[in-house]
């Protein structure tokens, strides 16, 4: 049997199973409602360091030790890394994983980094060419306002539409023998641009391609959103939400009972001012390895897609003018096969 | 029998096919020594484009376009891309890679994405998961002078062991079936960091790294220099490489009949005013996918390594004193299985 289904699909004849996971949020997140299902709560977002972007190394570091402690095993077990995060050159992920004595696959899906690497981690486990794969995305708050938008100090306006950076980091480690939670498909995106310009306004980037990818799974496997307990993407907010519901029951799918997005999941909307919702690689990742994780691992949730979701541009073709491209990688889980 | 040998290495028990591949350079790669392996030399830089960033996604996204023409496919028959760049978020590639109807996976390993990609995509065809994988890096010398170093109206002092941001970019089309050359093993890197913060003599950051994954590369097949005739680095540029063959010499391997560096190679040292070499993600790219490529296909090489090398800052970390972590990944070809 061949195990790619389609064009975008990968059925996977070993599944690997989702062997432990670890999540450490900043003081907001840890403020909101998915408060007590993260393994840490920081309550200094410098975590010692001099600089933010050293905060945001030191945060997905710290992650990576804490899954590694959970799953008992130490780097040298770890046969490959894959990580990624939004600083310019990923430097967030690369000074981070330097300490380690593993493979390193560096990363850049924007805030899909997460089933990106969950993605990758998969084909390499599945494939036979490895035992044991670290996934992890990381981001921080400041490192992001000070990059993407405006000095932290500046105290800029921000619009409606606009999301807020989650600090935070989430780490899953995959091995290719275990009793599940398994990763059972993989839909790896195609970059869709659907001309949107507005920098301010990500969900709607990027929900086109959260879409196209969803449609391209529910062909590739002829399922639909009734063999899913729980669709979660990561990470449309408010905007995007209601744009991919839409979307999709144009495309003949109602998503709208099963699907959750992780940006809305992690703050309270109503008293967080977080705007349309959180963002940024850390969302998805915290929200699944803290939350999801613990619920598919006490059956509360059994069959589930996460699909994260990336804008891919950087702050010059936006100043250059240029539309958004976005980027969406589902991936099944299920805790039995 | 595993596929994996050692914690870094893999074996491939289907090893797939570089079918084809493509490469563009500019103007100055095109007056260098290795002019007529190019496909195609650029006159305008800008590529008609109005920016140096849309000049580069315009390159890679020609070098793409190229090479599935050279295979007589399309996008439609390539079911997964591999891509990466130099520019803050990956854009070059983002951008590039919209209009193509393939699954997409970002990646950045700075100057070692060539090998980076190679090394994925093999993952993804060697294991079953996909029939084509398209993989392809670029650089372009205004986007990373503006980038990472001054204006370029600047007009900025070099020193002696900095080197040149080749303007190029390489293509390489694996296929699942074909008769070679083939991608026989990979050994991933590790991150390594010895402490250099001297971001104007990269080949020193990056040299260990290479060491460290040479090193395994060698103690995990048994392999010794003596298995190969050509182990081609990208970009250690004379220092770098000066190093790579004494620690190498440490470690019990003489690699300096074998050893050659892409950035010595693409141009002349002594007339092309390019202090220690060239380097860039499309340096490793535009000579593996011109001159090496064909080499192999006419059997004036049988069996190389290619081991491109990456330095994991960005200019921020340098200016908070952190050093320069580097990394080194190694592809196997063979012209015969």
């Amino acid at each position: 049997m061949s195990q790619h289904k389609g064009k975008q699909t990968i059925e996977f004849k070993n599944p690997p199973t989702i062997f432990e996971t670890a999540s450490i949020v900043g003081k907001k997140e840890g403020e909101g409602p998915l408060s007590k299902y993260f393994d840490r709560i920081l309550e200094d977002e410098y975590l010692g360091e001099k600089s933010w972007e050293r905060a945001e190394s030191r945060l997905q570091k710290d992650t990576a030790e804490l899954a590694m402690q959970k799953a008992r095993i130490t780097d040298s077990n770890i046969d490959y890394i894959l990580a990624g995060d939004l600083i310019n050159q990923c430097v967030g992920a690369n000074y981070a994983m330097r300490d380690f004595d593993s493979s390193f696959f560096g990363l850049y899906g924007a805030c899909s980094t997460m089933t990106e690497s969950l993605t990758l981690g998969s084909i390499i486990i599945g494939g036979g060419f490895g035992e044991k794969a670290l996934c992890i995305t990381s981001s921080h708050f400041c490192t992001a306002e000070k990059q993407f938008r405006f000095p932290l100090e500046y105290g800029g306006q921000r619009t409606p539409t606009s999301q807020w950076t989650v600090t935070g980091s989430g780490c899953a480690i995959l091995t290719a023998h275990g009793e599940g939670p398994y990763i059972t498909h993989t839909t790896t995106g195609r970059i869709v641009d659907m001309g949107i310009c507005d920098a301010n306004n990500m969900g709607a980037a990027m929900a086109p391609a959260a879409a196209d990818t969803l449609t391209a799974h529910f062909n590739d496997t002829g399922r639909t959103p009734d063999d899913y307990d729980l669709i979660m993407t990561g990470d449309l907010g408010v905007v995007g939400s209601d744009i991919l519901i839409e979307l999709m029951l144009k495309n003949g799918y109602d998503i709208f009972g099963k699907h959750k997005d992780a940006g809305k999941l992690i703050f309270d909307l109503d008293s967080q001012d977080v705007h349309a919702g959180g963002s940024g690689c850390g969302c998805c990742g915290s929200v699944f390895c803290g939350y999801i994780f613990k619920e598919l691992k006490k059956r509360k949730l059994n069959n589930i897609l996460i699909m994260a979701t990336g804008a891919l541009m950087n702050t010059m073709t936006v100043q250059q003018g240029d539309s958004i491209p976005g980027i969406a990688h589902a991936v099944a889980i299920s805790t039995s096969i």
